[in-house]
């Protein structure tokens, strides 16, 4: 099994993507280990780094500000720019669909992140900000798309999916969750339970939730924020010590033929360390490959 | 002045409410309350309670299923029908629209919530769900409104103004967001500062984060659950303790000629007496006329 890591992304580039390498290897993951970017940057940080590893030559940076798809043409030799070229994994969003195209059927690839629960498991949450505006049909695939992850990476047998809306009964909410209710009552692929409300997203009432990217985002970072709002505020809450995001790695995308993860800016070892090893678990359990529809 | 409430609203009416005027006028309030209920049910719990007020009888009830508009026709004697003929407050939000027109230029009536923030101040949000599909000029009137009722009501001087969004720098997020920038920095009503993020909505970045409904009424929901999280968890985290909304009372509508406040369903006495205390600060400070544009 190969999986290659983008070097150059993130605030900590390349240091922390080295120490989450050394954090892998170190708790014996055996997957050889494609490392894109600057050798110049990456080579004299691996002496002593145990593993199977080889630097792939990537000498271009794209910025946080620079224009995606342009920067994508304009840099082919950047790290995320040779990662995709090499199907590569822990790159960048619009690259991901730059590069790789939608399995067949979907309409538009989706981003997901975990939410840990109030009662000790853990929920998925999508679209976070792929797809800021959506039309129905798309917000029934992501229930689709959610439930196969659910189901094949979390481990949740029939993964309970509820539509985020802003109301119990069906009929409410805004035009989009109105129009997309009845498609997901439909949808044979999952199991349905209505909608679910925000007081709903950090209990156990669903497994998967379902909105469109502006609202998933949003709700996203606002819930990465409570970690540190609840470590600077001394609170010794072990629920709140859930939000570190580190401890989930990263975002795949989900409806594309490879997988691909996307890591926060700010991820450090151990968040390289899980991405890795979700990466390992989603080629393990083919888990894109049985989102086709 | 004379201050209306609704003793047939939430679940636990009419008790909680005379919970609650029985604290408002222990504390010293002098305003004149008319009480708007079933007389069998209201009158036998006044013996003993202090204070200046009267019960205007309205012996039908709404209940939280039936549909609003509809029920407000067809049973004019219900609390909520009559509180709004007297132009009363704590009522329900589409008796509001329908009894109580908008002020002159206002395109749709909004309510927000205050949102406690992590350096200790307190945020506005709004719209927080009354309306769940917005155009642009809609969020730019939220943004005049929410300026206003921070500076007369909250006592911000100049509040910061900021878009609800999924990126820092102009044209990022979707198109209701997109659209509503640069009307929001052409506003000369307010003090824009740009976007704001998911992350940001907890701390000082900006006094009043404007958003269509549904995104808000998600985050007040989410933020409103924050708060029975952190004690059933058995934080000590003083922060959470301050997302017991029973604190801010109610959800004024804002946009409309009377001050109307929207209680929450599971309102408590203490909710009660900080709702009849708002209602006496927004017309003390005549916040309501000042949003006309």
């Amino acid at each position: 099994m190969k999986i290659g890591i983008d070097m150059m992304g993130g605030d900590f580039a390349p240091l922390e993507a080295v120490h989450g390498i050394r954090q892998y290897a170190g708790e014996g993951g055996t997957a050889h280990l494609v490392l894109v970017g600057d050798e110049g940057q990456v080579a004299p940080l691996l002496p002593g780094v145990p593993g199977s590893y080889e630097i792939v030559h990537a000498p271009e940076t794209i910025g946080m500000h620079e224009h995606p798809t342009r920067a994508l043409k304009e840099k082919p030799r950047s790290s995320i720019s040779v990662g995709f070229h090499l199907l590569a994994t822990g790159a960048m969003l619009v690259g991901s669909l730059y590069s790789l195209k939608p399995l067949e059927g979907i309409l538009r690839p989706t981003i997901s992140t975990i939410i840990p629960k109030e009662g000790g498991g853990t929920g998925l949450l999508l679209d976070v900000g792929l797809n800021s505006d959506c039309k129905p049909e798309h917000l029934n695939q992501f229930a689709t798309m959610g439930t196969v992850y659910a189901r094949e990476v979390l481990g949740i047998a029939t993964p309970r999916v509820a539509l985020l809306n802003i109301g119990e009964e069906e009929g409410k909410g805004n035009l989009l969750a109105q129009a997309a209710y009845p498609l997901l009552r439909e949808n044979a692929s999952i199991h349905f339970i209505g909608n679910a409300e925000g007081r709903d997203i950090l209990l156990d009432k669903a497994d998967v939730l379902i909105c469109d990217g502006f609202t998933g985002n949003i709700i996203l970072k606002l819930a990465e924020s409570l970690h540190g709002i609840a470590a600077r505020n001394a609170s010794d809450n072990p629920y709140f010590e859930r939000f570190n995001f580190e401890e989930y790695g990263g975002t795949p995308v989900l409806g594309i033929a490879k997988p691909v993860i996307i890591g926060h800016g700010i991820s450090k070892g151990r968040a390289f360390k899980n991405m890795i090893l979700l990466a390992q678990k989603m080629i393990y359990t083919e888990v894109m490959q049985k989102m086709k529809v």
